[in-house]
């Protein structure tokens, strides 16, 4: 069963690669290469396309019931195991940008287990959730309902570094 | 270094949760679950902030040169180290869905190995690239300029399931 490991391995490769392009066409847009920025974009989708088409060879796409219980599952582990020891070592090495990136995303992955939690539990009695606008902040994550926040309560930033999600 | 390790561990969370999440969009708009798909939009675009934080405080974002330089990289690995034993296996095991998943990947990423070094000559003369129109295709991600193919050369795909990219 190597083609188990070798998927979850190729979706890790390919999902980080995505991102790491994305970044990199930002870059390059600030560099003064554009064509090169769109390049950057276009690979990145193609490695949306591989990262998709392996994650649905292994069995990791169900219906939404299972997807928000799966999702429950990661936000739990990221908030609870994950980040509290990451948050502490990088303390304790006087690592400033690598705490503030740790205690950002801790604080908003315990947000978004509360989030699904209750997405599942409409979900369990058959219903979708409420029709409601929904804000993310740009430089921490939060996820809030309804309007942006007019300061950030998880890192402080103000209302207009909020994005309305399509 | 625990940190270093941590943001490297984090960065590929991070971007997995992404992946996830915009998969688990689709199919809860399939389910009929609006709402529940843009909270899972919400989620994978606060994903997006935390992978990018993570990133930037490992140094992963340098010039468009350096970014290039690791995207080459990257890419070689790829098609050159990962993917070949990955398909013999899903092969050797019969496994259809993921033999299919990874030629498809080992074919493109050898494109993106090469359109990158294209990239990386030009940059490296101090040139951004020639400003063309680039297609990938949204079956397997092959990646290519001026026009989508009439029937895609990696997969067999035909010419509208090309995306231009903006
Ligand atoms: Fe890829
Ligand atoms: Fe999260
Ligand atoms: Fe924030
Ligand atoms: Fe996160
Ligand atoms: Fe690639
Ligand atoms: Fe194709």
């Amino acid at each position: 069963m190597a083609t188990k490991e070798n998927l979850a391995g190729a979706f890790a490769g390919e999902s980080q690669a995505n991102r790491k392009y994305l970044a990199f066409a930002k870059q390059a847009e600030k560099d003064g290469y554009p064509q090169v920025a769109k390049l950057f974009r276009a690979a990145a989708h193609a490695e949306t396309v591989h990262a998709h088409a392996h994650l649905r060879a292994m069995g990791g796409i169900n219906n939404t019931l299972e997807n928000l219980k799966a999702a429950v599952a990661g936000e739990g582990f990221e908030f609870e195991t994950m980040y509290p020891p990451y948050l502490a070592e990088a303390q304790q090495e006087g690592n400033k940008p690598a705490e503030i990136s740790f205690r950002n995303a801790l604080a908003v992955e315990k947000v978004h287990y509360d989030l699904y939690n209750a997405a599942l539990e409409s979900v369990q009695g058959g219903s979708d959730l409420a029709a409601r606008p929904v804000y993310v902040c740009e430089v921490c994550g939060h996820t809030v309902y309804d309007q942006a926040q007019d300061k950030c309560e998880v890192c402080g930033a103000v209302k207009d570094r909020f994005t309305l999600i399509d």
